[in-house]
């Protein structure tokens, strides 16, 4: 029997997004084992129905807790913003943490005066997750969002610093630059890849990257629930997508900022 | 016991791309049946492994062959890119048409130079399909193809004329025009919405549009095999979709170019 600290903590997305959290978890907690599911096959999430949603979600779930998984983190928008209350329930006691919970503390510590703007895929923006997350601890905020459907294909062409990019991500803002917001939450994994552009498009305004917030999260759960791995110098990291397409790798790595070894098909449709 | 020609044609797509191709059948063959299938749930194809897509198109073709189709049309390039030949084996003795075959016999018919460009999807583009097509009718006609992983997006966001459009194909087009090519091929059944603009850009080449001749194709094909539906005055449309996703009918409803009704869910995972 593996000791509880010992286990891995259970990362998943549903796609290569989620890697950016990863990515921030290998960086804050060096000594925890991870295991990653990316649901490739049937990505991206954010155009698809509640239902489909959850149904999917539960899949994944059901996966990661067949590897003994002493945590959960939902390392997608979509996923937090529509099924999120589904994983808490099928967890048990262990702890979950998600990328819209930690980016909505994150965004209140961070703004002044509590305006904050909210760029997302639209099934995130129309869920209303993040107002409603950051209203639970402080009605008084004020909150505008903009779906954003077309940055994710452009991170993916990896046009990170391409005049197009530039372009769009200058239109998507104008709505939210023309409210006094001093914040502005990445809400979607596959953002904190922008954050060079976006800097310089809205240079006053503070970025929330939910993935390093979600790992700071994640670091504080685990060290209450006394689950923090603190002996394992050589952590093992898993990745198991649904499908593995066309230029997985490349983008891959790119979100995980290393090199992606040990990366298995598993289908569960 | 229906008689075969008053059996519907049946269209498949991995998602509503495929719904340009039921308007050029409705328009060239106003007196058939028809019933869709677009894989909602599952779209897009283009970015999925070939084992996925095979899969994924078996599924499908068994879903409507049980409606008892007269005759099947692909409607979708990376399908029929990757998995045609799987959907002729299946379907028997039947007519199967399909976009790339349509659209490279009309490129061939159209060019005078054999000089042909093609834009599409990442693995249409990868699977090297209308290339083969192509040179199997004429060996020394010269190819030069586009992966445009951005069209699909900026059109279903409905950015068909707009700037960032405008730069994104200005971009996708460079290197084709930069070779003599006198004709286009849209190889991705969103892109007919993006006429205007791409004649705008590429004003003196001529743009094969695989809707309109795909269902110039079936017209052919029906007529050979005596399946012409020739006394239905009111035909029957159903469209059967595997999620109904936000946006679904206003997104629909710009390719069908009319109103979209009797959808049907229908889950195949």
């Amino acid at each position: 029997m593996i000791a509880p600290a010992n286990r891995p903590i259970g990362v998943f997305d549903s796609g290569v997004g989620g890697l950016t959290v990863v990515r921030a978890l290998m960086e804050r907690l060096p000594m925890e084992n991870i295991v990653y599911f990316g649901d490739t096959a049937r990505v991206p999430y954010g155009v698809k129905s509640r239902a489909t949603i959850e149904h999917f979600t539960a899949q994944i779930v059901d996966f990661l807790l067949g590897h003994e998984v002493k945590a959960l983190v939902v390392a997608c928008n979509t996923i937090a913003a529509v099924a999120g209350h589904k994983v808490r329930h099928s967890a048990g006691g262990m702890p979950v943490l998600d990328v819209i919970a930690a980016g909505a503390q994150a965004a209140l510590a961070q703004s002044r005066n509590h305006h904050i703007g909210v760029i997302a895929t639209s099934t995130t923006v129309n869920a209303n997750a993040y107002a409603r997350a950051i209203h639970a601890q402080n009605p008084q905020a004020r909150i505008v969002s903009q779906a954003c459907p077309l940055l994710v294909p452009l991170v993916e062409e990896g046009w990170l610093d391409h005049d197009v990019t530039r372009l769009t991500v200058r239109e998507y803002l104008k709505p939210l630059l023309a409210d006094p917001i001093d914040t502005l939450v990445l809400g979607c994994t596959h953002y904190p890849l922008l954050k060079p552009l976006l800097k310089q498009e809205a240079p006053h305004i503070t970025l929330v990257d939910s993935a390093t917030t979600t790992a700071e999260a994640a670091a504080r759960a685990l060290g209450a629930a006394g689950l923090l791995n603190s002996d394992n110098p050589a952590p093992d990291y898993r990745f198991y997508v649904s499908d593995i397409p066309l230029r997985f790798q490349t983008i891959g790595e790119r979100f995980l900022g290393r090199s992606l070894e040990q990366i298995e098909m598993m289908s569960l449709g």
